[in-house]
């Protein structure tokens, strides 16, 4: 047995059995040791971002770590985007990283780099094996790091002497360091609080999962607060039956709108909210001037815990409110952001996942669908663009029983679309839809914010992708994907409900 | 006028104008101070690894050092595996990569990140502008710092609050520091050295340029040593006309046969040779033991004033042997490796800019073409696949009267094909070929080369890429690019004779 082979047992024994590569001449060994272990699922993605973008949806969906296969310190750069992603998403994930042999590293070839480097700008854990009889140990504390506090980045770099050379046995994972709670007394000022007028309760991450947020959703009932939900959050139960929660915004004036009243902010599993971006003479905090913000349950503690004892120390008796099924009558003639958000209220399928990365269209979704049949919606958490391919893989591999959803910008989508490949390799069932309104709308929104009112040459070559404009029917027919694109209100409702009763990838091209 | 407006005015005056972009909102200062100077040309790349790529190209071509426009951390990451591959070939970039406001890094936004540890792991210069009064100083120390020491890659860091603040001049750019160079007793004792039995002289980078290329002919044909150069270059002048070299292999066993009469290895802008990867049981160095490595001078050295001294030593009066040209017959029938590179031998157009990134297929078209028409050829310089559209299209930005033929596989092309657009909307006059062997012929390759005969299931899934297979000519089409797909020499012929004949991008994809 090689350093490899050990790697591969601890992994599986460990509970990791999915890998979504991307593999080069230093991870052989590991493909060969994968090889003589068909149970581990491996998902090929002919782009590094697909498959870290991919191991995050994995997560998302399943609570349960994937692993990634990269290579050399380039592999991870091309990875590096969807795991800082990833890491905003509290996601765990191990990435195993081939290298160069040790003693091959003291001479200069063209891919020596500085992955340990790279990596520690934003894994939480990395580690380089030393030896091949520390491949196994190594491995196994990757995977508890990726399952500590709650989740996070964990990888770990395999010069490949480490996996070719003789190595022992796996290796046993060690379950994760058990999550911090608050003190019960902190517990209990935080009810105090709660029972404040103008007091709101801010939950992220886990605590938004479909039983806590239940629990958080009836100690708002409870004491009269506010239930808020970050803009951006991982992953959220909505539509029909789940719980009402108020969401903070994307926009600075919004945002502050939504914070204005609130007097006493309480942060379960949520960092304190902050504006995606600063502006000339604008706040970086959406919240009042005096807001006092009370951190009862850091995003890496125990949330859970802290919710249950929060219900039983303020005896709470009642029901969440909920949402009630309402959904639009499906539109008719010409395409409009709003029509867009209708048809999709109207025809998502239960128990659907949609996966959000569509920007500025986005805004005009939201509102319609939180009537819909139940579904999950995941978002993009790290504002690098490029995630909503990847996630909508992930998520299809986690769940193929369930309609995957993609929303996405033409922009956006561009950054990884060779995952509509997986997509069709694996045959997912993920409907993607592309906003194709030609150019980066959000950049046009942003240099308003800014304060420059005028777009010259220079700026608009910037803003559009137009001249020419992309075929998305043809680049999802490259990748073996399905494409229809429509102009209209009609031929939207008529691609979805074709696309909502069969099984597969197809992409739609929506011009708006 | 603010500290973005004073750094482009900086650039400007400095030398750098040409930008490769792909801006977000943290960079929006900038895109508006870009407004108001036509005279930069920004070519706007939809995937930051086209615009590192293509800057890249760009350096290679001209000598003139371009900036690239990055957003934060994560943009930084998708340019990461294009700036390895221009750091080792000492192409100098300035990168300028927006970031939140100072003040805003303090909270947890969602694209907060370590842009400044990222970019220390790949670029020689990092800094971070600290006020808008230093943005013009700092720019100007970034781009002397991309000059110096023979081209590196500097990266300055923007936090939007110095974009958008006021500032006052813009600078000016001092010339770099001037290259080292090696004392003359170094030199007399290279001279020395070069005359004995079994030596060599080993160039690399610029002492590859037209003109010091021939002083280095000169040099092996006066004193009867050998003349090479490594396996990847950053630039060589190939076909007719060009002074005759030999050249070291990607072959472990290739390598070492090229080197194993070499007694003495004079090292001229070049590093000592290494082989690209380390196999279990065999050498990391291609020499053969007892060899004597002499280093003249190091890579960030000037080799043209080492090569012109040396020369001058050795009182040098031979001319420089020379290729002939020696066209091959135009192939018919089915398609091969050998019936590929007669075909682009027969057909290359003068003054060709021939991008490799062919991997495994480049190997059978690197031998025809040594007599082709005259041609410069550029390789993957580290060896991170996803190098050669990018690179074509910084080489066609560079240079917009000659042809650029982009020779890449179906498994690279795949990692930056975002660049057919940016062909498309600049009308670059760029023909690629993709070879469409559909998979990573290389890592086949490299399983046998770490000793894995059978290739099972896992393994055959990671290498093909089947099931389905990609269709180049809608990828092509996708991207507003025209596209052919042949199938047999005559096709390939009919396809080449038409697309080097127009002026514009088109696709060949060449199933073999």
């Amino acid at each position: 047995m090689n350093g490899a082979e050990t790697l591969v047992k601890t992994m599986l024994s460990g509970g990791v059995n999915v890998c979504f590569a991307n593999p080069g001449t230093s991870e052989m060994h590991f493909v060969a040791a994968l090889d003589r272990h068909p149970e581990m699922r491996c998902v090929l993605c002919l782009f590094e971002g697909g498959a870290t973008g991919a191991a995050d949806g994995y997560y998302r969906m399943t609570g349960q770590v994937p692993a990634t296969l990269l290579h050399l310190a380039p592999g991870f750069g091309n990875g590096y985007a969807n795991l800082h992603n990833a890491k905003k998403a509290r996601s765990g994930i191990v990435n195993i990283v081939g290298d160069h042999a040790i003693w091959h590293q003291h001479y200069e070839s063209p891919l020596k780099g500085d992955t340990a480097g790279i990596s520690q700008t934003v894994s939480h854990f990395t580690r380089v094996s030393s030896d091949a009889a520390m491949v196994a140990q190594d491995g196994a504390d990757a995977i508890r790091a990726a399952r500590s506090n709650g989740g996070q980045i964990a990888t770990l770099i395999l010069p490949a002497n480490t996996a070719w050379d003789k190595a022992d046995d796996p290796a046993r994972v060690v379950a994760p360091p058990v999550l911090r709670r608050p003190a019960a007394s902190h517990v209990a000022r935080a009810a105090q609080a709660l029972c404040q007028p103008g007091a709101a309760l801010l939950i992220d991450g886990r605590a938004l999962g479909e039983d806590l947020i239940s629990v958080a959703a009836r100690i708002a009932a409870s004491t009269g607060c506010r239930l808020l939900a970050p803009y951006f959050v991982p992953r959220i139960r909505r539509g029909a039956g789940s719980v009402k929660i108020e969401r903070l915004a994307y926009i600075v004036e919004e945002n502050s709108a939504v914070m204005a009243e609130v007097k006493t902010l309480v942060l379960c599993g949520a960092h304190r909210p902050a504006n995606f971006f600063a502006y000339p003479g604008k706040p970086s905090l959406p919240e009042a001037e005096g807001t006092h913000v009370f951190d009862l349950c850091a995003p890496d503690m125990d949330s859970a815990a802290t919710l249950h004892a929060l219900h039983k120390e303020l005896g709470v008796q009642v029901d969440a409110p909920r949402e009630v099924l309402a959904l639009p009558a499906l539109p008719t003639g010409g395409m409009s952001l709003d029509k867009i958000g209708q048809a999709l209220a109207a025809l998502l399928p239960k128990d659907a996942i949609v996966v959000d990365e569509g920007i500025t269209t986005s805004r005009f979704l939201t509102p319609p669908t939180k009537t819909a049949r139940p579904h999950d919606w995941l978002c993009l958490m790290g504002g690098a663009i490029g995630s909503g391919l990847p996630l909508a893989t992930g998520a299809a591999v986690a769940c193929p029983d369930r309609k995957v959803v993609c929303l996405t910008g033409d922009g956006s989508a561009m950054y990884t679309l060779q995952c509509l490949w997986t997509m069709a390799r694996e045959n997912l069932d993920v409907v993607t839809l592309v906003f194709a309104n030609r150019g980066y709308q959000i950049l046009r929104l942003e240099l308003a914010n800014v304060g420059v009112d005028d777009v010259g040459r220079n700026a608009q070559r910037m803003f559009d992708v137009e001249g020419p404009t992309l075929d998305w029917v043809a680049l999802a027919k490259g990748h073996g994907v399905s494409g229809t694109r429509v102009t209209d209100a009609d031929g939207l409702v008529a691609a979805l409900q074709a696309a909502f009763s069969t099984h597969g990838p197809h992409l739609v091209e929506v011009v708006c």
